[in-house]
């Protein structure tokens, strides 16, 4: 006789608690494999429930295999393991990740919040969710949502002279997404060539995909044409347009010889990360590779994540014809990473001339901000600077120190202070002695207001010790 | 002399203009490599401009490297190469890519617009937005907003009865996306097993990424654990809650059998797909595989994208916390590809009630219209059906017909008709006679008043013959 107390049951319904109680005991091992269970009809009577129930529980018993039915001869338990250590219920769980938490990151290149126009965003998206139907909820063009990509091409002719078809245009969550789908359709055995000094992520990406890849060097007038021959690299990650961190504009004459390397071999693209363009303050921004390009072998790569928030995840790159084709070909599969509100989102606020006019505020608050960057630097007695770089473009300094310190204590210094920094060495794969004491401030994410205390801070470093 | 006619500028700045016009004479030829050019006192008297326009126009050059400024000897043309064709101007672009337009698709498993909650979902858009600050700008943790992923741990632990730590959920972008991640922090010469007949886009991701894979068979408890040992796989993806498309429940014995599979060896992972957990008409979800896991083997995957909306990109994964150390160290350097608006709009949608009663809505839908789809297709006189499944779970029913018919004819038929289908021998890698003449029929994109003549349609591809 199998009897139950229905008073332990609180407010499960009764055939969840038989359910319950019967699947325990299978797997305590009080029932045993084999084991025939008394019919619905005992069961119902024993425990003074009705035979409906003790049916409802059966069924989900035999659904989930606990429990077998033989016709004409009753329920019989399984072959299910016993598990005799049941495992705490919900239990605490230690924060596996964490981020840091410092007084200044120098090494943050995103936006600060106070900069993001809030209420026109939240204006826009109102719009989008008020008068939207059905592509807010239908799946997107794998490729992202047509308005936006036709809305970038626009902006692009308008801002940068770029004559870019929207149908080339590939909309995805990151650059870093963007480039893993990237890989997938340039040759597999393409060994990659990566400006040396250069973003960090780039040669983690490669890593990260088992990718062969080589270091080029860099020369004042962008990446070197020699070391990029002796590299064999195929396929390049450049960033003519403003590059990090150096800073180097990529002339015109080595942009022709970029292209004309490229033209050389059928399989040679160049990747253009045109991050920072739109953050040029003096003169107007440089034409695009991409624009120069009649060989169909530069892919453009551009983000809204460093312009407008980095937890707004839309980014989008530039396929030559032949490469979407392959793109279209190979990835029409998988799904748009970006949501379509954001996108519909994104396009009109672009469309209406809200991004343009944050922008251009973006850029007026980066020149102050690097001027005064500069200045307060300069008027610091306890920093040991002989040479700053930077100011004109971009969101970052480049701050030469005369010191004995070596990088590694210059970065350690600063974690003390409460700083996150990074030096020049730390984007080289192999260091070279021109290369060292040279401090990366981005300062994209500082205010005004700690501006003293952080150069304060940054002073300590080199008298401390 | 170089004299430019200002009348044609237009709106133009000056300096710009004159910039351009040099620009245009380089690039064509007109002004060769070397030739000195006029000096900014010349240049400016001559085309009756200021001299401080002309600094402009050339430091402009400079920066792009079209001049270069010898000291004290003048501007120089620099080598550039000359480009005598011009490409047109904002070309007109033919669509690369367009779906297919269909009467029915009885291949999408996507909900139906009409019955995404838009004035709940706006509502707690506008919440967010009115209510965010900081967090709604700055970058997310790179495993998605700790918010969220507590939210989807209370939800999982109502719903499902998991105990999952929200320390080891990661929100990404989509299973394609989470999918490609998770593939990086598992053994890299693993062989992956995939069920036949299966969910297509596994094996093509796996071929994508270059993954050496097998195809493990199916009987009527689950994955074959004799296909299973025989195919030697190390990492499997299984959909134990309801296979797609055989609708087979994994039963608890052999459910057990996995794990204890997983257990033998050290590198083995299942990755349980719980896609579609949520759509149980009669009987109660079946308990988790990774709920049952005792040595940390189980990677589990679900997405709102199908129960919410394809066009919402937000999809979790599950990882045990070894798998999960493993992957915080190896990929906290990507970015989260999940806009952060739209992870706390949908925590606040699960918080506040209104996601379980979409899906007791569906739920009822989806019944309904499965049962209404039985009942259309019994009605048929045209249609030679030899015997129906489903409609107990999930959002598809298996039809097979009676024909001389091959499936591809079958398919072809329907596509003359108007109508998309895939027949079951589609999901199989090699094909076997008893998985022919199977329709497999997705009805959640289905409504009741194309019912009739979509069943009426797929009743002429058999008598058109």
């Amino acid at each position: 006789m199998l009897i139950y107390d229905f008073q332990k049951r609180e407010k499960e319904p009764l055939y969840e608690f038989l359910y319950r109680c019967i699947k325990e005991d299978i797997l305590s091992g009080r029932l045993k494999a084999g084991t025939r269970l008394p019919s619905k009809r005992e069961l119902a009577r024993d425990n003074g429930i009705s035979v409906r129930t003790v049916l409802g529980a059966y069924e989900q018993l035999i659904v989930e295999g606990y429990l077998t039915a033989k016709e004409k001869r009753g329920y019989f338990v399984a072959e299910v393991e016993a598990s005799p250590v049941r495992r705490s219920p919900v239990p605490e769980f230690p924060p596996m990740y964490q981020e840091d938490q410092w007084f200044v990151d120098f090494t943050s290149n995103t936006v600060m919040c106070e900069q993001f126009p809030f209420s026109t965003w939240r204006k826009v998206m109102r719009e989008v969710l008020s008068n939207g139907g059905q592509e807010l909820v239908r799946r997107a063009d794998f490729i992202g949502v047509k308005e936006l990509r036709q809305t970038i091409a626009s902006y692009l002719y308008r801002t940068r002279g770029m004559e870019v078809s929207p149908e080339c245009i590939v909309i995805g969550a990151g650059i870093e997404y963007l480039y893993e789908r990237l890989i997938r359709i340039l040759p597999r055995d393409a060994i990659y060539g990566m400006e040396n000094p250069g973003y960090r992520k780039i040669p983690r990406i490669y890593e990260d995909a088992g990718l062969t890849w080589r270091c080029i060097g860099m020369d004042e007038n962008g990446i070197s044409m020699e070391s990029l021959i002796a590299s064999q690299a195929d396929v390049i990650h450049v960033s003519p347009e403003h590059h990090y961190p150096l800073g180097t504009v990529t002339s015109a004459t080595r942009r022709q010889e970029l292209l004309n390397w490229a033209g050389e071999k059928a399989d040679r693209y160049i990747i253009e990360d045109d991050y920072d363009c739109e953050f040029r303050y003096r003169s107007r921004s440089i034409p695009a590779l991409q624009s120069m390009d009649r060989r169909h072998r530069v892919i453009y790569m551009n983000t809204f994540s460093k312009t407008l928030a980095p937890s707004i995840r839309i980014s989008y790159m530039i396929l030559p014809e032949k490469l979407m084709a392959r793109y279209i070909k190979t990835t029409n599969f998988y799904s748009n990473t970006v949501g379509s509100c954001e996108q519909y989102a994104l396009a009109r606020f672009i469309q209406q001339g809200y991004f343009e006019r944050h922008i251009s505020r973006l850029k007026k608050r980066y020149f102050t901000l690097g001027q005064l960057l500069i200045q307060t630097l300069r008027q610091s007695t306890l920093l040991p600077i002989s040479e700053i770089r930077g100011g004109e473009s971009g969101t970052h300094l480049l701050v030469r120190v005369d010191t004995s310190l070596t990088d590694v204590e210059i970065k350690w210094g600063a974690r003390q202070q409460g700083i996150c920094l990074s030096c020049l060495s730390e984007f080289l794969q192999e260091t070279a002695p021109e290369y060292e004491h040279i401090l990366v401030l981005q300062y994209a994410d500082l205010d005004e207001n700690t501006m003293q205390e952080a150069v304060r801070r940054l002073g300590n470093i080199f008298t401390q010790w």
